[in-house]
């Protein structure tokens, strides 16, 4: 029997990098798509518990039935691994999401949310973001490194409790030079948030925000992107920070 | 000066748990408040990028200011943070939850996801939450635990990308048995969508689920909650996967 392949996103089901996953994917599997119906980027593992989700069949490509879903990119995993594939995935994957999910922004994105939702299911789970936001992005460059790492992921597996993050520059194709396996960069949003006010006098708050992360690491993935290379960061769902364990039982007495 | 302190929650601004973390802060310094105008549970970090915030003052006791923002938690520590507090806050506290945020609760957490945004940030900070999801859970016997963790922090700090997740359990204030420093258990919710037909004949699913958490490490938040204990687990906001950093280098080979 052929692997199944589940896919969402966070940018929405009508994303044009979810139809570019779904094709690599299905030279591999057969494939089920439940993706948001819109776009649910910033959602990071929001789960939505108090209220009903819907769904409904948007297309059916090929053999590949294509869901959409008024939850999270983490509601998507959950529902669909219980109610529309046929059988237990053997991988989940999430993009190819329009815009960077490397460094910090892990914590916040939808399409890494659903990653590590799969991951703590049991799964293996692949995430693919490409660094251009344009709804209209040519995600051809990045076909052959999706291609390969579903492939390498298929055969080999991944180790207990590790799902993959995975970057890909904005690059002709001739100019990636290749993958490479690193960690996340140390950075932060310069948040500001610009007040205005409504016709009717109420002031009301936009965020936006600049990305700081100045100088990372050799082994970064931020310096693996600017040099031009696709990046990979295993990544884990623990929080607890082991190291600082004994200094805050100390601090605590 | 007094300390300046910025409170927020996922509960929403009207919670019975907001309101007893502000008693209790005020003991320490000058407190403001911005939290949800409704529940954000399970909103992890998401964060609100495509509309914009609105913020109202809600009341001014005693000295706290009090608003509320129809954005998620992470939104409004964000926002009071540039906005609302009249300096740079010396504490972000978030809760106290009315519910569990040990073991993988971390990852969906609206709580903790405003106490992880706010390490991102570069503040301490400490979320709280007692394991008692009713509205009228009574918040006494959490108090004196409440204002230790707060002392602490406040005369030694935390060490730098260090916060603090710290569960409650459900007891008399006799039968806490004192504070333990632990890590996060592994656990899973074993999810069920359970199916329902609306009146037109449509389907509809709600999510429930059932927390698994068999045999938790004795070194865990699990055990420490179910031996009576108050448990801090340190946490950081780094997913990478460091040990499987040469595995997976292998692997995409």
């Amino acid at each position: 029997m052929r692997p199944l392949i589940l896919i969402t996103n966070d940018d929405g089901v009508a994303a044009k990098g979810l139809g570019t996953l779904c094709e690599v994917a299905g030279e591999f599997g057969d494939v089920v798509v439940m993706a948001p119906e819109r776009n649910a980027s910033g959602k990071g593992l929001s789960l939505t518990s108090e209220r009903p989700l819907r769904v409904y069949e948007v297309r059916k490509d090929g053999g590949i039935s294509v869901y959409a879903c008024d939850g999270t990119p983490v509601d998507c995993v959950k529902l669909a691994v219980e109610h529309f594939c046929p059988r237990k995935p053997d991988l989940i994957l999430s993009g190819i999401n329009h815009g960077s999910n490397s460094s910090i922004n892990v914590l916040y994105s939808g399409t890494m949310g659903a990653v590590i939702e799969a991951s703590v299911m049991g799964f293996c789970a692949i995430g693919f973001s490409l660094l251009n936001h344009s709804h209209e992005a040519d995600f051809e460059p990045s076909v052959p490194y999706v291609r390969h790492i579903i492939d390498r992921v298929l055969v080999q597996g991944l180790p207990e409790g590790v799902s993959l993050n995975v970057n890909i520059p904005r690059l002709p194709a001739a100019d990636i030079k290749g993958i490479r396996v690193c960690c996340e960069a140390k950075a932060m949003w310069k948040d500001s948030f610009e007040k205005r006010v409504d016709p009717i006098g109420r002031p009301y708050y936009w965020l936006t925000g600049k990305f700081l992360c100045d100088n990372p690491p050799s082994d970064s993935d931020e310096t693996a992107l600017r040099e031009g290379y696709v990046s990979v960061v295993p990544i884990h769902s623990d929080y607890t920070h082991y190291a600082a364990i004994d200094k805050i039982n100390n601090m605590m007495q």
